[in-house]
């Protein structure tokens, strides 16, 4: 493959922007395929919340182009023996698009958007690493080589070695459960406005709302009626709102405010949703 | 036009770096015109903020490259009946610069800047959105794909239907008034710096401090005298300066500190200023 | 040299990502020199502390690609007369890497992993100039486009005048001192993770923790026990750790914590060291 044709890599993490790992980061892959094209995701995931990663590749990976999605949510980085992860790279069954992360299910949504894995490489040992790999850096001494070098055109077995794909980690698909007449729900994402994604469905809160089309919801922080709607401008000035966002899932929001704040929750948080 | 020669696309969002709407935004734009680089001017204007998204558009207009200008700061996005904004792109008289975003007055200042627009057409109906398009985030269903089919050589008959350029919605410039003896002015923009420009003149601030040189500023959170000078660095240290920014808008810092914080005062403040 | 030829610019500031300064610095760079691609390194360096800019580039360095290296780290920008400081373009002795950036030190740590300045320029009245230059913004109107301009291949003299590089301004190297049985050592750099960097060497460190590995740390807030180990992980979660970082700077850390809130300390702050 020639430079002017490498492939872009989309580029996700819990680095944040305060420091300089994102940047090294696209410096490494710089020095190895010069010509490839990096987008950040984002670096705002939520530090070691693996989940919060997944979701957030689950829902973008569709609008993404044709590449390498570098995905780097660690939180076991440098760890040996029992708490260590393998570090894998792994193509999709539809696409064919190449992925590069840490072995801990941070991939695994968004893979199955696609089919899920045909081919997957530990790449541990990659001879596309950066030596000595540091014990807390792999975005810069592993990952970020490893996909600088597929998007250069090197095949799967040319960075890592062959793992059977039914050994990649899997995640589990969080799902709200019927308890007492409603439903025990939890925040998932969090998002700077305030907005709160669940991981209640339509279906189930449709049922709930019966024709009122109002629920009550209950966080850590107070019990407030809520609007099953379209989105937050279909209700008044402050009211809270159920609606399904963007990335399609059942988010809580407050028209021009904070759904976080009026309900006292964030992401791990438990939701009791109940008729209004 | 080849791939090789997309123009350029400057990006300004109220979106923060926190979450993927940025990102996404960016994978929509490489999916329709993978050749198109694309420039974040800056994505932290205040959450709905037409006011400050303007001003710094305005800002910074003069120092884009040709191309596409790209600017979401909507707080209307979803809402229907006679709350609905159109979406528009528009070609501006001096320079044929494009721009897209959303009618609200937004793109308003920059265009001024430019000739006022030329041309102008309702994308609401775009050929090039993508669809469904969702209820909450227009940027990348609609704003993303027709800045990206601009940059790609399209026309914006192609994009759009016209509408009258005296249609596009235009903003008052915000203007200190005179008021017993002094100027009754607002802090219309913040930075991290704890800067604060205002929308007093520098023939209005000349004219009131005299031969002294010396003004008195009152904000929310205190009275401070202030020096009408060049830069912050013309005054002592912890002194509070008035002096023309880097946008030629008169502005309130202090040397080595924070005029924010020793006012009291942000965006959308009262400011009262006499002679010092 | 022709447009597909240009340098790649590495840019690194304390300008933050709140407000639009980056962002026009790229517009800047993109009109002088449309083909160089911009690798933004990091914009979070707390403002005006040149010392962690340094530190930063200094570890950074050898990572990026070659090309050409911007700083801005400036808190004598617009200063007259004594407080003044010159604006420099330098390239090294090894590997002929460019900079350009304040005379400050900012530089001065990164050059000097590659071999030093072998050539240096006066910038301040380049005919890169973008005129009239603001008194506080000359990463736009300086040094942005003096970067841009050696990207597309200008060469030093076309840049700035030649002064010796004897009179570069040369920074300290931060050190640990030796003192009542301990180490006088100093926070020096912190991170989004609370981590925090200091300037003892592991030679000072393995001196002192002798066999049994464990030091004693008192900062501001706190006197804890510290392992000294090879990473984070190495230690029971909650437990404080110094290790050789990514950057090799011995750095504490709290296994999934934070150090800085552990010990109350930051980037300038004493650390106290004694055996454990």
């Amino acid at each position: 493959m020639g430079d002017g044709a490498a492939l872009p890599i989309c580029f996700l993490s819990d680095y944040g922007l305060a420091d300089e790992f994102v940047g090294v980061c696209h410096a490494v892959i710089a020095r190895r395929c010069p010509a490839a094209r990096v987008l950040d995701i984002t670096h705002g995931i939520p530090r070691h919340d693996v989940l919060a990663g997944a979701l957030t590749l689950r829902g973008a990976v569709e609008y993404l182009p044709d590449g390498v999605l570098l995905a780097v949510v660690d939180p076991a980085v440098g760890a040996r023996g029992q708490d260590a992860r393998r570090a894998i790279a792994l193509r999709t069954a539809r696409g064919g698009r190449l992925m590069v992360g840490p072995d801990n299910g941070l991939l695994a949504f968004a893979a199955e958007r696609l089919g899920g894995a045909r081919e997957a490489v530990d790449i541990g040992s990659s001879p596309e690493r950066l030596r000595p790999v540091s014990r807390t850096f792999h975005g810069r001494d592993l990952f970020a080589p490893v996909a600088a070098a597929l998007a250069a055109g090197a095949g799967l077995r040319a960075v890592g070695e062959p793992v059977p794909v039914s050994s990649v980690v899997a995640l589990a698909e969080p799902r709200a459960e019927p308890v007492d007449g409603g439903l025990l729900a939890h925040a998932l994402l969090g998002d700077a406005f305030g907005n709160l994604a669940t991981d209640a469905t339509l279906e189930q809160l449709t049922a709930l709302a019966g024709a009122s089309g109002t629920l009550r919801i209950t966080g850590p922080g107070g019990s407030v009626g809520a609007h099953l709607a379209g989105t937050f401008s279909d209700v008044p000035t402050g009211e809270l709102v159920i609606y399904e966002d963007s990335q399609r899932m059942m988010a809580l929001a407050v028209n021009r405010g904070s759904a976080a704040d009026l309900l006292g929750a964030g992401p791990g948080d438990e939701l009791r949703v109940l008729p209004g």
